[in-house]
Formats: structure tokens, C-alpha cells, sequence
């Protein structure tokens, strides 16, 4: 039976970063997979400058139609500044994603030095906890590069327990990022396609595979 | 497909306690169901009493009959006594039953306050690893009562992080469990029926069913 | 000598649910007992519905009389939404509260995945930090369910170090609860009485009793 | 009502360093207190010199009976190499010690980078476990000078929860310390009357007094 | 080659009372040191009263002065209410610092207890991280008497990891705390000359020298 | 002034695997560099072959030519086994090493899920505990591929806090490696170049830099 897949991003790119080949594999399998931006992205960063914001949608929504995804909800919520809105607000953006589609598989940025991933992951723990009556089955955290990797030891790290086989998906990963002008940067930068093949390749031997993508179980549930 | 279920104890009742209605779960899915019991459970609380180890493996027998399972292996090490044992030799207990059951699942009992379960959880650890050409997809920990709750909090918590609805199998277990007499203790003791009933309610209700048991995930890949 | 007992909630039912029993075991040792509610409990669910808050003032009422209690205070700060009131402002009501009551015992909810939770945690380990003059010799958090059970393993964990035994009192904490119209919920919710029986169950059986109530110590002094 | 506390030591000295003040002020409350060394402390440091293994018994009692103890049980195992000894051994020597002293109050050395003191506290997590019947309410560890500090960050951290005041048994704590020839070493070693002076002092400012002990809860039952 | 330093401190007083010591010795091998503090240290406590305001800034620069320290930036922020403040804003105080001093060398103040502390943490966090092109080399916290020590046993615990030999220092760290009459307290509070001279001692014990500050690593990179 | 390294590896060829760079920059800026094999690496898995235990020493000396290194000490203890070895004779080992090489900056293997590294890191820690005379100032644990990353996540994971640019020596690292023909494997096997390469390539990026060697500091002590 297909999963319903959301992917909770605090903003575009975490989400290619993080588990574009998961996600060209989900597709793949035929599951139905959503991504909620839950910030825009670019607004702090670039003040008055709505051509930025709508530019890094427009390469967001490429970066996904590579990876055959059709679906994305805009949170548009202040990019950088998660912390000055109320986390019930940002609680609902993530509880209208969940609702609207009937997610049984949840996967959320990892809560690392980067605050507004810590916002989102605190909103999606609430969103998607096992109450009565509840869809969601599996919630998983993710680790884009260019933060997670940037976290003091002593906070919440990222020790994956989940590993994805991504050999036949890596380059459709690499060709999503591709999408992304604004954010590429040049090697060695962890931004770069050159650090994300590294860091696939480096995961896939931990599991005997080509290439792999991590993530962290928050929680499982076999109904 | 079904499933190639490893579930490795270190006495006889450990995997009742822990997981007997997961168990039950497996065998209802037709998944393939063994038990590794890596010691003895009673030679070195009744020395020169081969009558009561003898007993105790009557009494395991019925116990996993009950939930369906035809399978076990006896790996006949000392019990309360795996400190004394060279780890490799149980290495080699743990990796054989993996090699022989082709074990795509395995279950291990949680390192606590009870030495022989961190040493066959260290040895469960090294065998379940996932090296090229490994089989073992999912490796979890469950954790048997009397024995787990008693850990000191600094120490290596079970903090579960899966949950498996068992509100069908609830009855299964404790018939399974009332197969132990040796083991059964009066309420309020960890390992009365009611003290059971209450741990599957709780957790139940943790995941919004009737009646579940928690296990937490040491590695799960995707291939 | 009777015990100057102050019990932090954020809100309205957190200290029936976490420490009902442990609650009429102060009143009956003679301790004086005060509760706080930092937040009103239903304003942010309840918008422009001042009835609904006041009725469950009028429910949390009851349920502390229940157990024999007859001082409470109000914060009155909005529930959900302890995020978006300075620290400052939630440190003073927890400071006064300790300032009225000359307390010597703190129980303060523990930090968990609500923030309201941690919000009054953070405040009460502020307001009840030991310096010179203090008279806050024992601080204890406790655990609400239907919140702290939800919350990801990798945030602070509840991993109890304190029990009380409240085989006495589990009838007056199902009592005390069933005043909370508003709160209670049909079985297998965390928050219906089934749930919270079981829970007392589970950690009486830790502790060798019908029931218990788990704590965590945060600090004690033995001036 | 007078308390029979136990402290669990592994070397002769432990007790002291650890909580010599504590120890004394049980005494002036009227407490029966007993101290029993798993080890005899030298046997291995002093390979075939029974007198050295002597000596420092005699010190060691000197020092208890500084602070008003008059209750002391030699285990009798080999110092430095309780890796050595099967784990039910050691059980054994705590275990009886918790019988025959029927202790409702148990201190234990704290696991840190000495092995010994782990593997004692292991034992002393097994005996004290709070199964039907015990009579331990309290179970406390303390961390003696010239090891704990040294422990690895990443290791099992004594991280203190529970602080006694000492100013009035500071003197006698460094008065015991001095009877031990056999380990006083001179400033600044941790194991000199100045560190311990000074770490009194420090702890102390911690909770507002001039001198105190620091300890860590693994367990407190209110029955 | 002299190293470029910098100290980030919530408050004017943090850096003495944590690494007042440790800034001497930098002075002296020659390094250049600047301190930024983020908050104005009193507007929250004394509002409308700018003369205290001015008057810690008057004891702070004397202090600094005393180890020959002649370069600090004021931030300016609100103390007491950083949460109130978007984490943007302190991250643009602690990045213009790290920009204007050119800093290889940072230390931060630890995330503890006092919520302006990790709010300055956590943007000192964001400013140091490695990215291509970043001079920071080194960063390590630092802990304050007087909040640090206060903090619950389960957040981020101050375990220090790097330990600094101020034998030659302590005199020059008790004479600029001395400048700070408005912070000054007597003794056993952890602000008063005694608590620090002790403080240092046993540190110093664990490293086997008269006196020294602690440090914890969070990041060290060898270029 | 040059440094006295000393490098204590459990097996031959932990050190190149989780620092080989690292070893070949110390050799260039002139450092003496020590690596002692706690164990032969190989006489369990080979039992009765010292034709292959002699044969991995003479590809380690080569390993280690190839890097500029010249002194090795072989400690001789029987691999896999270490739990069956009284921990005082590995102490006995590393404690000679460091005496005998004068070492200032220790580097030992992390303890991860393979046994004789855990043995082996815990006599580092005692041999290099910093009491009065130690000259140890540095030490720092290192992952060799094939081990730390099988891991489970719950225990001592190796986070690491200390970075080193190999960059101008990462095809050394490559070369060293290359010399174990009984340990190569083929990609993607973790021992293997391209994985070993991948590993450079990723923890380069985190610090900016085209390859670099990750490392967890236990212990800085600046005298």
C-alpha cells in the first residue's frame, strides 16, 4: 500500500540536502510524498526583495519535479527568525500539512545549531505525537549539510539509527541540488556536490551500499 | 514476504517478558520465529541441580508454544556468569544463531543493571553489525520487567523509541508467561500477571491502543 | 516538622495527573500544600470563551479539595503561549509563589515536549536555585500524562530517581481527576482513569508496591 | 528514628574522601553506621606484604573511629583487580553487607575511570534494587577525591543532585583523612588536606554554607 | 604568533568570574584580547536608572584593566530579557565582534542555568561554526561562578575538558573581581573572593598545580 | 619545540584508519611519534598462524615507514581477548609506552563497539589521568573506520570536538593504508580507499577544507 509522505522543511533546499535520494525512492515506490517549507526561506536574509523569495521557489519546485515529487505546501512563515513567532503558530502550519494529507510518514530537519530547525522540529514533535486517532506511524529526523554538522557536540546530535540505500538515487539527488543557484556553493563547502556525494558515499559504507542517506528514529509505531 | 525473526535472550522468560506479544504478532504474520537463549537461566542460582535447568527449559518450551513458536536455540553458557565468559564466545553463539536462522530481524534484550544482558547486548551489537553482506535489516532492543526498571538512570536507559500495538495478543503473553512457574512472582512483583497487564496498558495507551510493548531501535536499514 | 510544599503546574490538571497521590500523602503527613497554575489553561484553545477558563478553575478547585488541598494560586499567564512572555515575567509569578509560601519542597512539571512544560521548568530551576537564604531544600519535577510520554527520546528525558508509594491515595487521585470534566477521556487516552491506574501500577510494581508516583530529583540539601 | 546506613567502599579511604563529613554528621544524628571495603586496597600495589595490607586496616579504622564509627566488614578481595573477580562474588560481598546491617540507606562509590569502583557500584545496583522486600529506601553514590575528577567527560559523570552540609564536620572529615599515612600525598594532589579543603568550600558556596558533601541520587523511596 | 581572542560574555563580570585568569595569561604571552558583553548586565534589575548602568561599565572596565586588558565592545542588549530579543540581533553583535577583532581564538560563556547565557551561546555557536573562510580556530566555554553551579543535573552540563594553570594568575583574577563592587558577595556566596580562590584550587588539584580555570572544547580545528 | 607523541592503537592499523594524516603532519612539523599495538592484532582470529601475526607487523612497519614514523612498541596481548586479560596488565602496557616516550600528547582509539578498544581506551584514561608529574598535557581518542560508525547510537559515540586538515596528506594516509593487504577491502567496504577517502573528504568540508581527520578531545591541560 502507498505511504503518505511529508517531509517538514524549515526551508527550501533542507529537504534535498537532507534525503532528496529518500525521497526520489519514495516516489519510486509509488508513495504520495508532500513537502511543507515551513518558512520561505530568504525574506530575513533579503529584506524587500520579494524576486529572492519567489526565485528560491521556483528552484525549489524544479529541484522536486527532478525528483518527481508534485506536491509542496508554503508556509511562509519569516525565514531566520522562527524564534520571534509563536510556536503555536508554527505548530499549525505542520498540523495543517499533516491533516491535509493524511500523513502516516513524517520526516522532519533534525533540531540542530540552526534555530529555526529547532522551532520546526519542536512543532512537528507536537504535531505528529501518537495521540488516539492519530495516522502517523513512523517520524524520522533528517540532517541537511551546512548545519547539522555545524552543532556543538553537547546539543542535540544527530546519531543516525536509520539508513536508507540511496546507490540508485544519489545522482537524482545531486541533479535536484543542482536546481538550487542560490544555495550551491563551491567545494569544500558542505553545499557543494562534491562534500554530498562525499557524505552519501561515507554513509553507504557504513552499510556495505554505494551510497546511503542517515536519519535519526523518533518514533515507530506498528499498529 | 515474511520475515526471518531473531530473537536472542539471555535466560529463558526474558523474551516473554519483554516481547512475548510481539512474538505472537510475527507468528500471526507468518513470519519465521526463533529464540536464542545464550544461557542456561539457572545453573548458577542452583548449582549441581541439572533437574532445574532441565525444568526451566520445559517450562520455555511451552512458553513459546503458546505463541506459536517452534523454534529455539540453547546456548548453554553459565547464567549470571557471562562476565566469566571470554565475548567471543558468546560472538560465537550470537553469530551462529544469526548465520543459521539467516536472520533479517533480530531482537536483542536492553543492556541493564543485569550483566549477562549487556554482555549478550555486546555481543548481539558486534554480530548485527552491518557489514558488507549482512543480512540483519532491523536491529532492536526490548526490555524484560524485574530487570530493566532497576537500572541506575545514568546508566544505559531504555528510552523506547518503537511500539507495537499488542492488544491481541495480550492474552497470549500471559498465558505464555504462566507457562514459567519458576518465574512467576505475586503482585506487586515485575513479574506478576498483573504487573504485565499494567506495563501493555500503559504503553498502550502511550500509542493510543489498548494494550502495546516498547522496544527501542539500535539500526534499521533500508536496502 | 510539617513540610512548606509547593507544587508548580503550567497548567490546570498537570498536578493531578503527575502527583495526585503524592499530593494527599503531604496533607495527610500534615505538610501545607500550595499549587500554582502559571498559565489560565484555555485561553488560547478557548479564545474569548472567559467561561471556559473559569470553569476550569472551578474544576481544579475541586479536584485539589478532593485531595484536601486549600491554597492555590493563580498565574493567570495564556496557556500555549508561555513562548511568547518574557522569562522574566514567568520567573516572578514561579518567585512569588516561593516567596508566599516560604516553601521549602518544590515539585515543578517536568520540561518536557510542551513548552509551557519547559518554559515553568526553566522558571522554577531559576526561582529555586540554592543561593545564600534559600529555604528550597528539595526540588523534585513530575510527569503529566498525555505530554511527557509523547516526547522524543532525545530531548531531557523523565528517567525517575524518586517513587513515592500511594497505595492509599490512588482512589483519591482517580477522584481528584474525575473532577476535571474537561480533561478526562475515554480509555486508552493517557488521560482517562484506566491510563492512570495502570501507570500507578507499573511503577508500584518497580518499587515492590500496588502504587506508585515516579519523580525526578532535580536537587536536594541537607542543611 | 535512627537510619542504618551502609556505605559500600572499594578501597579503604574511598569512604572518607568521598563523605567523611556526611558520615560523621549520621553519627551525631544518631544513626548506626557501617562501612564495608570490597577490597583490602594494597594487595595488588603491594604483592606479598601482608603487613601494608595491614596497615592501612589499621588506618582505616583509626579514621572511622574519628568520626564515631565502630562498625566496619573487610570483603576482602584483591584492590585493582575486581575485573578479575566473577561479578556474583562481588554481588555477594554487598549483598550480605545490606543483610546484615538490614541498611535502608545505601552510599556507594561512584562509577568513574577506577575500575574497581564500577564494578562495585554494578554490584551494589544489583543488591540495593528496590524488589519487594528491600529495605533500601535511599541509594546515593559518592565520588572520592584523586579518581572521579580524572573520569573521561564522556563517561558515566558524577553530576551531583543531592548536597550535605558540612561546616561542623569538616575538621573531623580532614582529621580522619590524616590518619591515613599510606595516602595523604602533599598539595596540590587531590588527596591532601588543602584540595579537600578547598573542595568542601566549593560545594558549600554551591548551597549558600561553608562546607558541604556532594552526592548523587540513584534512588528514594517514599514508602 | 600571537593569538587573536576573543570573550564573549551575557554580562559584564561573566568573563572575570569564568576566565579571569585565563585572560591574564593571554595578556602576558602576548595575545590580544577583546571582550564583548552582550547585555548592558543591568537595565532589567534597575530599570530607569542608566547611572547603574554606567557604573557596572565604570567596574567592568577596571577589572579588564586590572589584567591589562584594553579592548571591549559594548552590545548593548537588555539584560535578563535576551528571549525577548530575536536571536538575529545577538547573532549580529557576537558576528560583528568576531568580524572586527578577527578573533582565531573564541570563548563563550556556557549554556547553563541563566537563559541570557544560552541565548548568547547559541548565537556564539552560529558565528563560530567552520565555515570556508571562518579564522576561528578554537572555541571553548566558559563557566561563571553563580549560575553555572545551579544549574539541573540534566541540562547542558558544564564537564570541562581543557584546564588552564593560573598558579600565576589568581592574585590578578581576585584583585579585578574586586573592582565589582556591585557584584561582590560575601562569603558563601559563590561570588565572593573565598568561593573563587577555592574554586581554583580545586581545579587546580585535578591538574596536579596550585590554581586553574576549567574549560569545556566544543570545537578545535588544526589548519 | 617538538612534541612527544604517543599513539596507542588496540590493533595494527587503527592508527593509520583513524589517523594516518594526522601521524604523517606530526612527522612533518618534526614531532616524535610513538605507536604502541596493545595487541598482535591477530593471533585469535589466526590461532596457531604466528606466520600471519608476524606478517601484519611487518605490513604495519611499513604502514607507518611510509608516514615517516620510525618507533613502535608491541604490547603483545592476545586480540579479541582483551576482556579475558586482567585490566592492570594493559594499564601495565600504556603505562610503559607513555613513561617511555616522555609523551606530552596522547592519542588512543575510541571506545566503540569493539571490546579491546573499550579496554584499551579505559587504561589510557588511567595511565594519562593528569596527577601531580604527568607530563601528559593533550589527549585525544581517534575512530578507525570499520568499527566506531557500527556503533550503537546509545553508547559512547564518538562525537568528535578536534579537527585536523590533512589535506596535504591524505594520499599518505591512502598509501599507509594500502600496505595492509590482510586489511584492505573492497569499496564499499569501510576498509577500503574509496571509503577511507570519502571519510577525509566529508569531515573536510565540515571545517572548510578539502580532507580532514576528526578527533574527540578528553583532555587539554595548558601548563
Amino acid at each position: 500500500m502507498p505511504k503518505q509522505v511529508l517531509v517538514v522543511a524549515a526551508h527550501p533546499d533542507d529537504e534535498i540536502l537532507g534525503m532528496g535520494g529518500t525521497i526520489a525512492r519514495h516516489v519510486k515506490q509509488g508513495d504520495e510524498v508532500t513537502v511543507v517549507w515551513v518558512t520561505d526561506g530568504s525574506s530575513t536574509q533579503y529584506p524587500g526583495r520579494p524576486d529572492i523569495v519567489e526565485r528560491k521557489y521556483v528552484e525549489a519546485a524544479a529541484a522536486l519535479e527532478t525528483l518527481g515529487v508534485r506536491k509542496w505546501i508554503k508556509g511562509g512563515l519569516p525565514d531566520m527568525r522562527l524564534d520571534t513567532v509563536a510556536h503555536v503558530e508554527i505548530n499549525r502550519v505542520v498540523e495543517e500539512a499533516i491533516a491535509q494529507t493524511e500523513a502516516d510518514t513524517v520526516y522532519c530537519v533534525h533540531p540542530d545549531v540552526n534555530r529555526d530547525h529547532r522551532a520546526v522540529f519542536e512543532s512537528a514533535a507536537v504535531a505528529a505525537r501518537p495521540r488516539p486517532g492519530s495516522r502517523v506511524g513512523r517520524f524520522l529526523t533528517y540532517a541537511p549539510m551546512s548545519s547539522n554538522e555545524w552543532t556543538p557536540a553537547q546539543d542535540s546530535t544527530f546519531i543516525p539509527t536509520w539508513f536508507v540505500d540511496i546507490s540508485a538515487e544519489i545522482d537524482a539527488k545531486l541533479s535536484a541540488f543542482a536546481c538550487y543557484d542560490t544555495e550551491n556553493r563551491d567545494w569544500p563547502h558542505p553545499r557543494s556536490a562534491q562534500a554530498i556525494r562525499a557524505s552519501a558515499q561515507l554513509w553507504g559504507s557504513v552499510i556495505g551500499v554505494p551510497a546511503a542517506e542517515p536519519f535519526l528514529l523518533v518514533r515507530e509505531i506498528e499498529r
